[in-house]
């Protein structure tokens, strides 16, 4: 579909003016509820959850009745009746005729860009499978901001399921725009994702530098840390043939963390069958009694389990309930900026990616993620990448942002196939790209070691 | 519960010039919601999905807010919790008292007629079970009116699972109402249930023929056809000793395929355990590509499965989106005039089958359809039928449409019981209808072979 | 939470000005709608069933909307969802700083009041386990107060499972505020549970006399029932050392049986695999042939399932539609007035149990009722008991009202314990109750015979 609609589907989406009008927008509306109670009137919401969720849809919902809005709703307890369903490539035509602005929450990576690619009006991402939650970082980041007057320079320490949490795979991208620092603290095995750091290092250039667990204490024991800043040599410079130079600046490393953000296991995202980790960072009173904590804001996308004291709540530092209500001014702000209702006063948009290379096909490479949108719709969606480098051949999926290496280029016309590096010598609408020479062979590609000749 | 409260369970239920008066309605409602935005204020609609959907609630609540209106909603994923819950009478009659209009959709055939005889509200079939659907019809018939231009005189074929498909069995009707000639392309043994044919036959005049499919390539092969037009003696006369001479019509019948309207298996209603279609017809652009599907319309009632390919989608014909967007504007314009908020300018009503012969008793006949609302809610509800004809003695059950012939009258006085043909002879309080002389013999009537005196 | 808002957590939690107040409001409200219709705009309601219900969460979502209120809704088919779910306590808070007022159903005793404490805006009981369902008890007294002009003095059969059923536990309380008689007409085994008796009798002076089944034909055979009244000793004397003389006594009670309050067996509140009941009272047009029923009118909560003929639904003296209908005004009323959006005319709140003394404390006692939200929190919330005697010393549970004796009180300070009646020599501050010494010993404590010495 196009159309010059905004959707809202990775914090990306927005930049980084217009993430801080909406800040200001919300703000006046956590003051006063009224001078917004009529703003979306005559406007209705889709708030489609196929998944669990209270909190999400039930602040959505609040936040477009607190705008004078209507809502049409679909809560499943259970996701199996997505077995059942149709394609949501045709529930987004739908619905899409139905109503003015659409929420969803659904369990595959994408799932909402491959939505929102179906439907002529605007699409929120209220949480794509382990991809991102990209209002929730909005809600986070806002309450650094109100909590710190500022986001630039802070330490963020990420604490818990890194591998599987949504939440945390928005928020690093959120705090890589504003120049946050960030610590990686995650439970056994739960790292985060390698597409999410070669993005940051590519992108926003974060180096990522493994912290040394024996020579810093910090949080539990045996839990490897990452640090990652903004521009890591100058401020902060490891010795990298060892950690055995760090623990003096571990020390001043862990002195001052502004933020500690707690995330629960995502057992729902684990491979059935898999235990609970074996370690994992708990926050409680004793935590938070080194003084390293002192000025730290604990923060929560909540729901908890028991990675977060329940005597935390009481104390000061505990911020976390907070964060959750400012959910609907958040919500609020960036509803009615989508719908139009209510223009940000703003320059800028998001880059749009213009100057990257979008590669999209049918034949060859599909997305290596067997969880994304574009290979659950295949019926649909045609696999559609970024090209990220030509040597190797790195490539981004568009819809769940995994990364993958191609080994093998072809020419659907010649139906010859070459090493990748011939990339540019292949005209792009005859342009076919493989994961291996073996695939190209299989879809019947002729393979050839000389150069590139046109047809 | 006597009223004169208006109810749409069948699409009978309206008669010729109420339609059309609601289509155009639906069109001005269509070219702008402004008017209409608080014709419903202060109206309140329970929208009960007693299975799942997602599609027809949420148009008919989107169609409630548009018109200013406010909904309740119970939407349960899992219908065993029917199996729990209370009678159909019992929460018609309680919902009943909380709010002005009620949409249900229910498994059992039947079901939107009885709860609305429990219910002093206007009632709304959403669906009930495999009987009908006549809100969809409502949708089906505009959109055909609005591709056309008219519906009159058009060929419409009907693709798929006819004998579960309830969108379809209102549609015959309807599309009898305005005079349309159908033809039926089943599935495997998914034909037409006979009581449907029946009353086409002798209500509409519509004559079934069926077409030798190894004459007629149309569709997948192995299907066969039906042909079934208002006036099929003169329009198109089959010699009926063979179809060998079939083929020229045939060839001309099917060049000028007006509409396609295919439907999904509906795996839902099957007997546990029965097992997928043996050849089911899907549309896709190769069908598409012959010359008389030209001017074709495909519509489809969604959701889709795979009896449709994607590839449609993007081809003029493929109107299916179209005809979803619309749910909204009918049912918007269904939902104002069964509240009394907007009146149409037609003088007729439906035909409220005056001059039609009802029968109503809890001693001996029961509807042979196990899945019939007055089977299953038979602790409240008195088996209720229409007389169709005296010799032989058939019933065609108010509830579920299902036909049915029976063997046996007898009179609840005398305890005796006749052969059929005495029904006349009977007074009408004291006559009780039998489904075979045994079924009276069990209740204690005595058979007597001559004619029937007044004890 | 400390706040001066008003909660509905049980049917105490109102005066009985209040509750007339309340009727004279539902009664208006009942005869005309529009003077209401935007008396909570701009209001949200958050309507939380974490148990399935139909009937009750839509009588209050239709209430609020006829108010001019929006709501958000969570209705969970399955209650397995709540494994999976966070902390009542986190979840009130979370959803409290979302909207405006709270209704919540949920299958633990005393989770209302839990979730009460927890959140800043009104929390409506609408069923917590067994315990109560306050506003059914509103509008059954609203019913008896509109068809027989009063309450005082009336005699209410309560029939059915008195055990579990939480509207029968309620509306006792309710009864004895207003000063009707009682009877219970259990099925076997499903008596009224003990705590109950003894509440109505210390508090509310309501004498429990057992009357001999074998001397009264009432209601089916094989029922024990129970007989209370407000001031048992002066309306009805029976001989205590035997029922033998209470056979007229007997006749004359059941000469005048003004209500009949009929419910269903609760059976997802028994114990997995209990049978059902050997015997239940079941009232249909037979049991009310007889000439003490000839005035009484018979309600229901509903629903029903084969307690209640539905031969009594034309029968006059049946009201129970009538009372489900007048469910909605009546929580238009309480919902208007916990908003602040009614002031009540009323001089005295409820008495707020000022002169009781509270106990809490997370070391020692614990409930014993073990779906208690107090113990499926524990994590949350300290037992917290109501003293009811100190010698023997007996306490109250102030979530589900359980009681419970306890055999030993200690000293936090000196660790010692000692028998209970030393309970006013240990400075509060310090006090700690347990279960038995052998709990106490259990957490070190050393039991001491010796009077109480402060340490």
């Amino acid at each position: 579909m196009e159309s010059n609609k905004r959707d809202l589907l990775a914090i990306e989406d927005l930049s980084l003016q217009e993430i801080e009008a909406i800040f200001s927008l919300a703000n006046q509306m956590e003051e006063s509820l009224s001078p917004y109670s009529s703003l979306c009137s005559n406007r209705i919401m889709a708030s489609l959850f196929f998944e669990p969720s209270t909190r999400t849809r039930l602040s959505f919902e609040t936040a477009m009745h607190r705008l004078g809005g209507r809502v049409i709703s679909v809560s499943e307890a259970d996701t199996s009746s997505l077995a059942k369903g149709e394609s949501l490539a045709d529930t987004a035509r739908v619905i899409g005729s139905y109503v003015d602005i659409i929420v969803i929450r659904h369990p595959w990576e994408g799932s909402a860009r491959a939505f929102a690619e179906y439907t002529p009006v605007p699409v929120i991402n209220g949480g794509d499978g382990g991809h991102q939650h990209p209002t929730q970082t909005l809600c986070d980041l806002y309450t650094i901001k109100k909590e710190k007057g500022h986001i630039k320079g802070l330490r963020v320490a990420l604490c818990g399921d890194l591998r599987n949490g949504r939440t945390v795979h928005s928020l690093v991208y959120g705090l890589a725009m504003f120049g946050a620092e960030i610590i990686c603290a995650p439970g056994a095995d739960l790292d985060m994702p390698p597409h999410l750091l070669t993005k940051l290092k590519t992108e926003y250039g974060y180096e990522p530098v493994q912290l040394n667990r024996s020579d810093i204490k910090f949080l539990k024991e045996g839990l490897d840390l990452l640090y990652m800043s903004p521009s890591k040599p100058v401020q902060l410079s490891f010795p990298e043939e060892s950690f055995v130079g760090f623990s003096a600046k571990g020390k001043e490393l862990v002195r001052n963390i502004d933020i500690l953000y707690v995330t629960r296991v995502q057992k729902e995202r684990f491979v059935p069958g898999t235990e609970k980790p074996s370690s994992y960072p708990v926050i409680d009173k004793k935590t938070l009694a080194e003084a390293k904590f002192k000025e730290t804001i604990v923060m929560h996308p909540l729901p908890r389990v028991d990675e977060l004291a329940p005597e935390v709540d009481t104390d000061p530092r505990g911020i976390y309930f907070k964060q959750a209500a400012r959910g609907v001014p958040i919500r609020m702000a960036i509803t009615s900026f989508l719908l139009g209702a209510k223009k940000l006063p703003v320059e800028e948009g998001p880059d749009q990616r213009k100057n990257k290379e979008i590669y999209k096909s049918r034949h060859g490479l599909a997305c290596a993620n067997k969880n994304c949108a574009s290979f659950k719709e295949r019926q649909f969606l045609a696999p559609k990448f970024e090209i990220l480098s030509q040597e190797p051949l790195k490539l981004r999926c568009v819809y769940c942002e995994y990364e993958i290496e191609a080994r093998c280029v072809g020419n659907l016309r010649s139906k010859r196939c070459y090493p990748p590096e011939n990339i540019t010598k292949i005209k792009k609408e005859h342009l076919v790209i493989f994961e291996s020479i073996k695939q190209a062979e299989e879809l019947s590609f002729k393979s050839v070691n000389a150069p590139v000749s046109l047809p």
